[in-house]
């Protein structure tokens, strides 16, 4: 049996990053975020170490949706095999998940503790899908170079997808900031 | 008139480093290597706020030869400058800097605390190259993904810079290695 109510790890993610927009970070306790979401502080640390945990929780499975795609995937071209992985990670950010996604981010920006804790976030990721290429018969350097292009990829997306105005879909522009990368990067044409 | 010898900076960073590889880094004390050194604590305090900063001292230098490259660099490509900037990072790792790069290296990947303030350096120095590209006129994403790309190609040539039995120079390894990241991720061939 359920001791706390399905969803009850939503909610105070939630409830944590209103607070956070509200009255600052720095200033929001674990009891106040519980309050918010209506359950208790034990609750709380049933789904969350610490309150910065409530923003990164959902990192991880992140990170798996990267490496599942790069296991899973039929393509064997290692370009194909990230494109792949990205494709896959867009599922994380929904439609309805960009306000959130919007906040979320506006947060970590203004406080150097969260915004490095994201850097690093990004570097884990970064090993764990070279670490995935090489499973898949990809060579060094080739595999470490593609895994940070992919963060590369990721990271401006992101960025990209969360900016006031922005409409276009998440997989949308993955798909346009990765061709932007490859255009950028592109050998001269050989005469 | 300097108070204390010329050089003691360097000796203090190469004590630092004999202690960490000798007696492990969570070991060694600040008056262990002042002492190693030949000089007071407070001749180390004046150099470092702490012992890990013995080992991340140069990382402002580092960063100012790519900012600096990407500022002065007569290229008007994009690509260039970042090549530019790639090209002049090398000058911070002349050949007979190998062995002390090599060990650094090697007590950074053994303390997890020591990784990540390595990884937030690189995530730094994306920035710093990001911003002075746009300087240069380079407009964004293209200017974001060229910094990303450029700290990639940094720090998988500094990987392969200080493995064993390596022998190539960090110019040619640094170029080797962006000719690499841009062959993987070239566009196919159109017919």
């Amino acid at each position: 049996m359920a001791r706390w109510a399905p969803g009850s790890g939503e909610r105070l993610q939630a409830a944590a990053l209103e607070l956070f927009a509200e009255q600052g970070y720095d200033q929001t306790t674990v009891s106040q975020i519980a309050e918010r979401a209506g359950v208790t502080d034990r609750t709380f640390f049933r789904h969350f170490a610490d309150k910065r945990e409530a923003l990164f929780a959902g990192s991880d499975r992140l990170l798996a949706m990267f490496t599942d795609a790069v296991e899973n995937s039929p393509a064997t071209d290692p370009v194909q095999l990230a494109a792949d992985a990205l494709e896959a990670s867009a599922g994380f950010f929904p439609a309805e998940r960009r306000p959130w996604a919007r906040q979320r981010a506006a947060v970590v920006e203004a406080h150097p503790a969260l915004a490095e804790r994201e850097q690093l976030k990004m570097a884990t990721l970064a090993q764990a899908v070279a670490a995935a290429l090489r499973g898949r018969g990809v060579g060094e350097p080739a595999a470490s170079l593609l895994a940070h292009s992919t963060t590369t990829v990721f990271q401006v997306a992101f960025e990209t997808w969360v900016r006031e105005g922005e409409e276009r879909a998440m997989p949308e522009v993955l798909h346009e900031t990765f061709a932007e990368l490859r255009a950028t990067l592109a050998p001269p044409a050989r005469a």
